[in-house]
């Protein structure tokens, strides 16, 4: 028996359609063709520009003790590891806590000012996912993002909360939340509307 | 210059990845593959076992002076109109007002009990929805479904406000909301938490 109290959580922004980034990333536009500048500011808007009233929710997103990410949310580099980079977040990035990059190409841990350190993981999302649980301790797993990342853990049936930030644009394109993830059952467990999003968190049932 | 005071709406319960039935719809399975028993049960219990609490937004549905919808909405029937049909409702429909169903198949249209009349439409949605706003007076006309109807509705730049319903499930498959449709701006004009499901109001900007 596991002491394990934490959950694996997963927090994404999502447009209307369900989009969690816009086609075409690059260095410049960390976000593709967001329908703005690529920075996603257009969906991020809720936590950029109207942080006060969703304070709540912002915390939440911070207080993981692990995170597990695809290698696109890390960075625009493609293929082997040919450049450095180290992220799109500069010395001290927001996570303060190991982050599990998903990745076909081998290299070594990154550590970062705060607390940050990138472990870069390519035996598939079941180790990820087990190096982080024993990162976190009791402390909450969060599956960051992209699409492709999450829908593959929910594929698997191994996010318990999803929550949702539901913004009022389209995109049309992009990788998108559920994509190609068998139908699953959900309990609505809170809806918060604020001014320019909805925060929808359930319960994945299975 | 037109006195019409009414606005193109359209009420849609989608699945939390945004599709308003399953695929494979049958006489016996009006809402197809959606997770339940094809009647639509799952996708809108917030209708029929919450409806107490879901008040408000159940009136406002049927409230507009004249609805369009695709074809599959209103029945299972495909190709030739080679066998009696007129709708899923028997033979006092809810809507008690004229209903523009869209189709490449001529017909004749169908008087109901109840005020109800279907139309069938042969000539595109430009055509359907004039015909509708011309019945609703200064009512509203409601785009009432399925997704292949509102999608092309929406990408035309005609849907004013936007009205869903989202539940607690995903289907993975079948019609989905905006599939296809380009990149729209919404305001979000309300948005209200009920217990097993969100209502979320869009006024589409563009
Ligand atoms: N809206 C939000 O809240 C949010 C959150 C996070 C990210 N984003 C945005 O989403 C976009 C990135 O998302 P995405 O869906 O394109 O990609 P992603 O999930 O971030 O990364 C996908 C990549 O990760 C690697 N990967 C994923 N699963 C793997 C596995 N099982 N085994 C080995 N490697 C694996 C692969 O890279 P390799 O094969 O190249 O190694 C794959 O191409 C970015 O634009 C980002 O800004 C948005
Ligand atoms: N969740 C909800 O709130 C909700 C609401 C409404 C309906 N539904 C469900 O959605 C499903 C039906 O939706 P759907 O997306 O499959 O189909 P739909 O939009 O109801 O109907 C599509 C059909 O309508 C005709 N049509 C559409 N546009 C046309 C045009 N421009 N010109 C001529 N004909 C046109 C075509 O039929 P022909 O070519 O065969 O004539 C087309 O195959 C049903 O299962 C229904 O129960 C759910």
């Amino acid at each position: 028996m596991s002491a394990r109290a934490g959950k694996v959580v997963c927090d994404l922004t999502v447009s209307l359609d369900g989009y969690a980034a816009g086609p075409g990333q690059s260095e410049e536009r960390p976000f593709g063709d967001d329908g703005g500048d690529g920075s996603g500011a257009t969906l991020h808007a809720w936590m950029f520009e109207d942080a006060d009233e969703n304070r709540a929710e912002i915390d939440l997103l911070g207080s993981a003790r692990a995170f597990v990410m695809g290698r696109n949310m890390f960075g625009p580099v493609r293929g082997p590891w040919d450049r450095p980079w180290n992220g799109w977040w500069g010395d001290e990035p927001p996570f303060h806590a190991p982050v599990f990059v998903l990745t076909h190409h081998a290299r070594e841990p990154q550590p970062m000012a705060g607390g940050t350190t990138f472990h870069f993981v390519t035996d598939g999302i079941g180790a990820a996912l087990e190096r982080a649980r024993a990162a976190a301790g009791d402390g909450d797993v969060a599956v960051a993002g992209g699409a492709t990342t999450v829908n593959q853990y929910l594929a698997a049936g191994l996010i318990e909360e999803l929550r949702l930030h539901v913004v009022p644009l389209t995109l049309g394109a992009g990788p998108r939340l559920f994509d190609g993830v068998p139908p699953l059952e959900l309990a609505q467990v809170a809806s918060r509307p604020a001014r320019r999003v909805t925060h929808l968190t359930y319960e994945v049932l299975g």
